[in-house]
């Protein structure tokens, strides 16, 4: 059982099978096949209005050259402290933006706060020495695994405005914070202000699978050049676009993310359950993170099952870890059995009530 | 019939099934997985040493981030002056290699000749303003279709080491100079002086699975951290290191690349034989080069025939091509059928014996 | 009277005449000329070894350069964070060493602490995703005005080489801290560890005149190129040479530093004995660092005089700024006037005095 | 006597003069002095309409820093395949324009012509892997020591235009070919469509004295964030401003440049008579290329001439070099004495008469 990433499974059965079925036969490379055409008539569909799409290999990838086009190399981009652009990356920003600089901010939960980010923006100092902000980027979900509320989109858009500033979201679980809102994808993105989006569609289901979808006609511009020189363009690229085919299709992507969302619920709940177990901030996409015994963690473990422990950076000001406890994330996927869920919650039962008994 | 390029077909079943195998149950991401483990192995199998082997997601990546271990920024790589590299990537291995530059030499076929390099470097101005020579990189097979000898590769080695140079090999269509030869990846690599090679196996039958392999173990020491900031770290390995197990069983590769060279033999000789059509030079893999008459072109374009005409930058200094005549390249590949070639030149013939009768 | 920064005037007597002498005749240009070649004599003779010595033009130059020269594109840079490097240069560092990030680490008095600099090596995650640490940057004096001690350095260095970083010393103050610590430039620099020194002589009489100096050969190789690469090999060097010749001799250079320091010695008693007014942190060379009530500051700025506010990132735990202070920095150079100093302590206190009144 | 270059030499009279006199006192420091205002305003003044200054401390930062604001990183700059910035600058166009590439074309003399630009232009691949063409480059003296007139400008201008490129001018030699030409500032930049200027001073009497002056708006827009970057923002500011200021009083500037180019025009007439000596191609400002024999060549060096020896690069196809003959450069100053061209005159004379008599 393993609950360390989204990312350990392999495609889901449609999504493998849109790659088998396009496999055959010869058409045109770099893009220009008849599936990549249709692919993006279909995002353009969902998002309700003409989009710029770009596929890409890796969401590092994917968030790399979207906050290119946004932010030149003299510019700053705002982002939580805690971001996976900032710290799971290993530089990929600061490469494709050419030594642009991340700004990290903090906030509960990984999330930011308009209000912090205007107030980060507003005290900037005016000086040639300063880099001038070009960009936010969020994450949809949140690392912490937070979704953003619609109207905390709307309000992220608003300082971007004020400050103009590129809004850029890293959707690398988009799925599963739109099925958490329960909006269409244009409500959670262009009608809030989003400019450029980054669509993960890999850990929700996809075998490599990342778009760039760009709603500001601008920073499209230039971004076939830039991926064509990232070595982003697959030359056979209509096997990226073949698993959108997939993932779209009857709303495969949709049941992939509810049932992740589902899962992760089940987990929280039992989890909270648990005595001397509490949550560090509330579950609301596919991903738990709760603080446990370090008793527990090394039970857990020893039985075999896999997950990370996480940073206390992004905690409320009222939580503090104990020195004997440990927080953890528990990440559910569109391939985490029910059956699994339940196994783990029985071990960690167990574990805390034989750990009491001793 | 479509001899553009040998990009246009899909993956090979032997490699689509590896994939459909290994897409199964969890596995570890990044690179850590079994299959990952077990391909590293084979390589060195293969390369008869120990070999320090990186995925990437194109070919295009796998160049740009072998030369950006190779080639300080202030630092100039030599290659072909129509080498992939310089002409066909916009730029990337500048942007991996953060500015250096590459600086292009003429050669019959787009082969370099050992003596021309050693030339060049050795009148290069010795001063600050002068970018130092660091690396040089050719492509087996070069550009135009041609194969280097391993007495080639050995004196291209031979001023490597002379001049304090790393020594690429572009092996886009590794597999294609490997059966032309008849040698050993080994004779046709290190045994020669190769420190870094890109090794192709898209274009021979993959989806999309190339990979850096380093014999100068100083060349390997940062590649994983390159390849990550540059998004080529694809989460779901496996699903690129499978595809090497298809294309490695049973002399898959080989049999492929055999095919394509064949393919391409019979289609060279058919046209030669054709009055007023001559080879700009030999074929010597599965790509041929032939100067044909410009009716002759329209007619087999009209015909719905697919391929590129070609730069006259690398012919012969014997050879001029004539106001009424064009370059063109024809591409054949795993999937070519012979059934294809031969209509491809009844066409070309039929054509040829109706404009001689206009 | 201005306490602004130490860059606010022009050269010192020595300095210019020393240009003016060089001006004369026609000498090699590029480096070459007699007057570089001594001088890098002389800071061989200075340091008591060999040294590699390279001029820039800018403190931000020599700064990016050297870091350039240590850090490779993917690493990172760790520093105070209110080092200069990051966040008084527009990004330069993160252009020169090509994308590189610096980490920034708190410390009272933009002082960072040897066991502070080793935990958070330690605590690093040994992943790919994590840029890897490849220098330490200190500012000698730091941003907050203090000197590292001898032994301070000892013990970063050490912590240098136990993780494999190069230390670099930004000395933009060299000279301020040299005599306030009344040691040798040898002690105080590759004695204790430091590899490669940003040598500042701009701001204690230079016109403009910044020099890198290497200790760790391998440090040195490529910085010729990457200097020229950047703009910063001044055709008529002499003139920057000549410049470092009128500030070495007789001593001139320590005359100027020891002169600035004990005027920000007087104004920093003066200052601390006023009602209201305290040192944030001791004054150690020739930056003052008071908190002044905000009817003081307004009214010193009422009066003409020039100094900037400062933030608050590096205060000790124990100290707070109460809403009606601020905290401010004064800078007193080789051509602050004791006159000045004494009258500003005249205006300072004949303002509390008054305040104190109402 | 030394012909090697114009920047043997340190400043002249007036300039040495104007940096004393700006030395005494305070001000502002990073360009917002009242020295660098005036400057700023004779600009605009001299050019006859509204400019965009930026003060640089090299003329190889001066370029690297025009081009960065018209060339995005994968954009593509034309230029002379002998310019100053593709073959004298170790890579610093391709620093900081971050890997944009430098495509260089023939031309006699290393000037360019408007039609093999535009062909040039015309022939490139509409693909994603061609990297757009996004500036021309010329050097307003050529590399070559010839002047563009006015209508070969215009030409160049109109093909810009075509294409959509910015037209930035290299000019080093601004001076020498204003006076060639005679005509204004203004009829030799924008009016013939060029958007962005490198202005040297420093070979025709400055210190180190460059600047950028940018007629197209948008090109100025981030010019100061990467002139800071670049740590090329030098601190005590007006020391550079102050050149500016003793070099264009009285007209000093012209004069010096009509010094140089008369003393390279008595040099050339005088080489132009010995027999077995000609012009590579005609003299028009203040270099002067000629074609001598290898024996005269030796003795001129025995006899201590300082001067370089040439490409043969953009020689007219209806030239060739003799094998005993050599191609050089002599290029004259301001400083030049009318007595040291008639003392090198007479040796060549003698050497010449010598060696027929031999």
């Amino acid at each position: 059982m393993n609950f360390a990433s989204d990312n350990i499974v392999g495609a889901s059965g449609p999504v493998l099978q849109a790659i088998v079925e396009a496999n055959a036969g010869a058409m045109a490379a770099y893009g220009n096949d008849e599936i990549s055409v249709r692919v993006r008539a279909r995002f353009a569909e969902l998002f309700e209005r003409e989009v710029f799409v770009f596929f890409a290999a890796t969401g590092t990838a994917a968030n790399a050259l979207a906050l290119s086009s946004a932010v030149p190399p003299y510019g700053l981009c705002v982002c939580h402290r805690e971001a996976h652009i900032i710290d799971d990356e290993c530089g990929a920003p600061e490469f494709f933006m050419h030594g642009a600089k991340l700004a990290g901010l903090p906030g509960v939960g990984a999330k930011l706060r308009a209000e912090d980010v205007d107030a980060y923006l507003k005290g900037l100092p005016k000086a040639v020495k300063q880099m001038p902000p070009k960009a936010l980027s969020i994450s949809q979900v949140s690392e912490g695994g937070l979704v953003y509320g619609l109207d905390e989109l709307a309000a992220l858009g608003r300082v971007c405005r004020a400050h103009g500033l590129s809004f850029h979201m890293d959707g690398a679980r988009f799925a599963n914070a739109l099925v958490a809102l329960g909006c269409t994808p244009a409500e959670m993105t262009w009608k809030q202000g989003v400019d450029i989006l980054s669509f993960g569609a890999t850990k929700n289901g996809g075998l490599m699978a990342e778009a760039i979808v760009v709603f500001k006609p601008e920073l499209a511009e230039a971004l076939d050049y830039r991926a064509k020189r990232a070595g982003q363009i697959i030359s056979k690229s209509r096997l990226i676009a073949a698993q959108f085919e997939g993932y779209f299709a009857a709303d495969h992507w949709l049941d992939n993310a509810r049932h992740a969302n589902r899962m992760a619920a089940l987990l929280s709940e039992g989890l909270a359950r648990l005595p001397g177990v509490r949550l560090a901030w509330p579950t609301e996409a596919n991903e738990v993170f709760p603080i446990i015994p370090q008793a527990l963690d090394r039970a857990l473990k020893a039985a075999g099952l896999h997950y990370h422990s996480w940073t206390e950076l992004s905690l409320p000001e009222t939580e503090t870890i104990g020195k004997d406890e440990v927080l953890i994330r528990l990440v559910a996927s569109w391939a985490t059995g029910e059956d699994e869920v339940r196994r783990f919650l029985e071990i960690a039962s167990s574990e805390v009530s034989r750990q009491a008994a001793e």
